[in-house]
């Protein structure tokens, strides 16, 4: 009386993600499912550690943890999730190295896809404040930070020195706090090591729109963060909100402005566009899941977990997007993903939580743990070592304490990364006979030819047949990107040739702002033969 | 009878560089002269250890020393070198935040400028194959080879897997073996983690133009590494040479195509483009100097040390391109420009090296230490102290040495950095009166209005009076971009504005492969009024 392996797909590799896939596999037999989940980046990001990527406290591998080494039963796809249909059961992925985009199937899904900045309502903010939420942000923040430093020491302007050295971070909950902590700290102790910098001239704004810091916290540890801020030079706006951002200042709602060159966002979150683009039942802007984390609508078939639902506790409480929660949720999930496979009885979640921590820098933090409030050095330690603790894997555990150890005995690192920032457009070289791409593949990108010859083929009652040469000075590939449709023809060079490519996304951009661009390939896409 | 202050100016931050200006503070008193550094990066990056941080042996940050902390009293300008006028003695720096570009003035100059990959020979080479030579290079190529773990692991045609699981390294000098080396080492103990790649898929191949590797070393030593090396796996393809790369394959001379998915080149070197602009005495692709380092043609007054010179030492022969012959040179040159200074006698550059290493990975290596040819495992521990000992502060040394300690301890770490790609083409928001550019500023960019107005501005008798206002639709900025001059108006915002900005080197790659869109911006240009 066996039935099928159920295929299980896990979609997102946060906390909740991650945990669910290792819970699942402690809890079922391989004979039983098998466990798919996708994630763009193959590792865990430590979210709650990332500020201190910024100042580097810890090295940039400390917030990490290999996905693979988690759940090594799990098959981990390093994709992006494009589209989801509920209906069909399918998932498809982006494409990797060949263009085109796979579609998986699955019995038991779970939605782990977290949130992400939501720049929307404010103008400006898209472009020109920087997001806080994943570890490629922290590398890229600290870059720009160092390089501030850099460009503010050789800049002999006194009020465009100021610009440089002024540092704006929207929102003060847990994320924002810590990161103007972090931020200030290694920003000052930086400073001293450039020249023509003054201690004095280094600028944090901490920007909430809230009476007080730390909504999340009792209103004494609140105060009590509040003084170890100011103490140390963090200037902290209250009732007050960001409304517009520029490359030249921070504009306030209540009509301030501040000049500076860096804002950073730590506030409002959405669900990334995929989820929105998902016909289901939301709530306050997030998945709307049952006690037993089943989506509403799907139940006994899709979960979700994480920042990416709205539930609540057996009690009626709603769940708030925390990790300490998420990994409890994970393991409601698996346990309920188990029962329905096995028939057997649905748990409800019913963690509430336990205590509540945030670090000020400086060895500082205050917390709030089983109803006992405490700050000061005591909780940075607890703090610190719930930390170790959670980490997950002994390798990874040592690393962190490593990295804290030489922190505390040596001074900070000035080290710029520079990620190399190349443009999306690129060229590209191709020998004789060798295919640009594949009639059906998916389209994206418009290819120019810069020197050489490419020929079309078009598949007609099973045969290539060549439909055109084109030379140097033409253009193909313009009408899947278009028309968003599959390629409708084989390109191959027949000399060795080398092409332009202009990925989709800038395409689209120019093509939006240039209409004597898009509209050349626009003519050029009707004159084409029809297939 | 004191003399003016003298402006020392220091071209590059690479060991010859960095040394140069740490000797400098030394011999010289803070009143004798001023010295100023240039150099892209904050940091001066330990070449040799690089392709550790491909396999991660060390962390990101341990091959990487702050040039901040090594010559404190040196003025760091974190900028590209644009140009050097040798005769009115000026050196132009790019631009920072604010399209301008300084200049800097000098009594004496010292260009170590390095080299860097010359791919123009080999067609497809700049367009396909990795270069590593920097950090950003070395980080790149790790999250490539990851990436490609990832898909290979995901990939069920057989026949690209493998395509993707080879990796194809040209040159077998010093630094192609050590990255051959690490990267085999790196690839194998990575694929056990991935469940659908097995080792033997996995093919890393070594191509060299010449009849053995390692040429500047012994014959015994090079056939030992040699068989070290295809003992652990890697294929070495000799007197052969890549003639072309695609994005499918490497072509090699003799007619033999390997499908490969990555090609990497550590062979051959060029100057600098600055260099190359640079009117002066060259000699085999290199800057020519005198015993005494000084740019034949400018005795007395500029200095050539490291990769980017050509010079003989005392008794005639030629100085080769490595780490340890381009530290001394600096010494000397630090000697001169002091003599220079105080009249004293000028000392010629004598150093004929005392040995060669080369680590082979898998604890081994080979090495020429003092005419004592050694190979195995006690060289490669000879290598790490003398790196160790060489690695500047006690800071990094701690640093390393616990890198190395971890890395014994513990297995490989699979995570990727994704850098972000972000294309260069990016979106803008300027508020009403708020300034895009001014007249005079260096032009980098081109702009169109997606939404709103900006109005332009002349300055004519000393006002500045409105010639135009632009709407949403509208394009600016391109004279400066197509003339390649400086900006002749001043544009502001007049109205919220989201502003499209195509930087010039995305504009000028579109602008020769659409010549819709160069000749639309050229046309535009001839309709403005003229100035």
């Amino acid at each position: 009386m066996s039935s099928p392996k159920k295929q299980i797909l896990v979609l997102g590799g946060g906390f909740s993600g991650v945990r669910t896939a290792m819970m699942l596999e402690k809890m079922l037999r391989p004979e039983e499912a098998a466990v798919t989940l996708i994630n763009r980046e193959n590792y865990l990001v430590f979210r709650p550690l990332l500020p201190e990527v910024v100042s580097l406290s810890i090295g940039l591998t400390g917030t990490i943890s290999p996905i693979r080494r988690l759940c090594s039963r799990t098959d981990l796809v390093m994709r992006a999730v494009e589209e989801i249909d509920l209906k069909d059961q399918i998932v498809t992925v982006s494409s990797g190295f060949r263009p085109r985009r796979p579609q998986l199937r699955y019995d038991y899904l779970v939605i782990a896809l977290g949130s992400v900045t939501d720049c929307n309502g404010v103008p400006g903010m898209l472009e020109h404040a920087k997001p806080f939420r994943t570890l490629a942000d922290a590398i890229a923040l600290r870059n720009h930070v160092i390089r501030v430093l850099e460009e503010a020491n050789f800049e002999t302007d006194a009020e465009f020195r100021k610009k440089l050295l002024t540092f704006v971070v929207a929102g003060a909950g847990f994320s924002g706090i810590e990161l103007v902590a972090e931020l200030n700290d290694f920003v000052r102790a930086a400073a001293k090591h450039y020249r023509h910098i003054s201690r004095e001239e280094v600028c944090c704004i901490l920007v909430h729109s809230g009476p007080r810091i730390l909504p999340e916290m009792a209103a004494g540890l609140a105060s009590f963060a509040q003084r170890q801020l100011s103490k140390r030079g963090i200037q902290i706006i209250l009732n007050d909100c960001l409304v517009a951002a520029t490359s030249e200042k921070a504009v306030l709602e209540k009509g301030g402005e501040i000049t500076c060159n860096t804002i950073i966002s730590t506030v409002p979150s959405t669900l990334p566009q995929v989820l929105q683009d998902l016909d289901c039942a939301k709530d306050k802007g997030r998945l709307s899941a049952n006690v037993y984390l089943e989506l509403n609508g799907h139940e006994g078939n899709v979960w979700v977990v994480g920042d990416c639902a709205s539930s609540n506790t057996i009690s009626g409480n709603p769940v708030p997007p925390a990790a300490r929660h998420a990994t409890r949720q994970a393991t409601t999930v698996a346990k309920n993903i188990c029962a329905t496979i096995r028939r057997g009885k649905k748990s409800a979640f019913a963690f509430e939580g336990l205590g509540k921590l945030a670090p000020l820098g400086h060895h500082n933090a205050v917390a709030n743990l089983c109803g006992i409030q405490i700050s000061g050095f005591a909780p940075w330690v607890v703090w610190r070592t719930v930390y170790l603790m959670k980490m997950p894997g002994w390798n990874r555990k040592a690393h962190l304490a490593t990295d804290w150890l030489m922190n505390l005995l040596f001074p900070p690192d000035l080290v710029q990364f520079r990620a190399s920032s190349a443009s999306g457009i690129a060229e590209q070289y191709f020998r004789t006979g060798e295919t640009v791409f594949n009639e059906g593949d998916m389209g994206d990108s418009v290819y120019m030819i810069q020197q050489g010859e490419c020929e079309v083929f078009k598949l007609k009652q099973g045969r290539h047949q060549s439909v055109a040469v084109l030379k140097s000075g033409e253009y193909f590939g313009e009408m899947a990107l278009l028309s968003d449709k599959r390629r409708s023809a084989t390109v191959k060079a027949v000399t060795p040739s080398r092409l332009l490519l202009i990925p989709k996304e800038d395409f689209n951009l120019i093509r939006s702002s240039v209409p004597a661009f898009g509209s050349f390939f626009s003519e050029l896409a009707q004159s084409r033969p029809a297939s």
